[in-house]
């Protein structure tokens, strides 16, 4: 048995609370997030992808933008993140990139996808080779796009990311 | 041997481009994306993630977003995707979110992290298991989370996406 704290119980209450809430409202799929750091809360996201047109506004990556952008940092070390649900592979990579802590979620995928959303289907694919995936990804001119990269290491000013 | 059209070879041609002029200016990483549609340019992407403080902001999410809010949809079904580097898992992720037809990427996974960048890293994260990953991922409250996927199944009005 996990022991939880008070602080991460209720802050995971606060995301699940905006999830039913995003449902009950109609904004968008049942899912929340939110990012916080030594138990204060930085930055909340609910799923906007089709109120935004937006196929990457999960709740997660809703979070960690506007999470940068009130910490003016493309970082979040030090910040947790409160998910109701195990992220999908693009939010997961997301979190890598943003750099947090550590992720807390309620829902698992399986739960996803037995509501309809695809992030079981995704983490599938990602083990598949990629000439046999459902989105067919082809290799092409890699020696001409191999001059950006030299062009980088060239550069004498570039933040690392 | 894969034979290249004329417009394929070219459309990557204007993403390599953008790519080596983003590190000539400075703009971000060395990465562009586009997106096209029967061989029209939808939108571009540049990295963009040090420069406007967000991880997300990678070439093929900044050039995904614009071409959804040019076709004021958040699908693009019936658009091919060229980017310079193998997308990133965040990147692959919004790519089967979006629905994209088909991707051309020029540098693969490994030339990326020759330079610095942890594509390969995050793409050997996905396959170990959650509660031993680099950034801890603790399952939590489910039983209190589900309540929002069951207020989902029940909502009369909701946009599949």
């Amino acid at each position: 048995m996990v022991r939880v704290s008070r602080m991460t119980s209720s802050l995971m209450r606060r995301a699940i609370d905006l999830s039913i809430d995003s449902v009950k409202r109609g904004i968008g799929g049942p899912f929340a997030a939110l990012v916080a750091r030594q138990g204060e809360v930085i930055a909340v996201g609910v799923n906007q992808v089709a109120t935004s047109n937006d196929p990457t506004a999960h709740a997660e990556v809703v979070a960690i933008r506007d999470a940068c952008k009130q910490l003016n940092s493309f970082q979040l070390i030090g910040c947790e993140m409160y998910t109701t649900c195990e992220p999908c592979p693009m939010c997961l990579g997301a979190i890598y990139w943003a750099r947090l802590d550590r992720i807390y979620f309620g829902n698992t995928r399986d739960d996803a996808a037995r509501i309809g959303f695809d992030d079981a289907f995704i983490y599938d694919q990602m083990a598949v080779p990629i000439l046999q995936r459902s989105i067919p990804m082809e290799p092409l001119m890699r020696e001409q796009a191999l001059e950006a990269f030299r062009e980088w290491e060239l550069a004498t000013v570039k933040i690392r990311y």
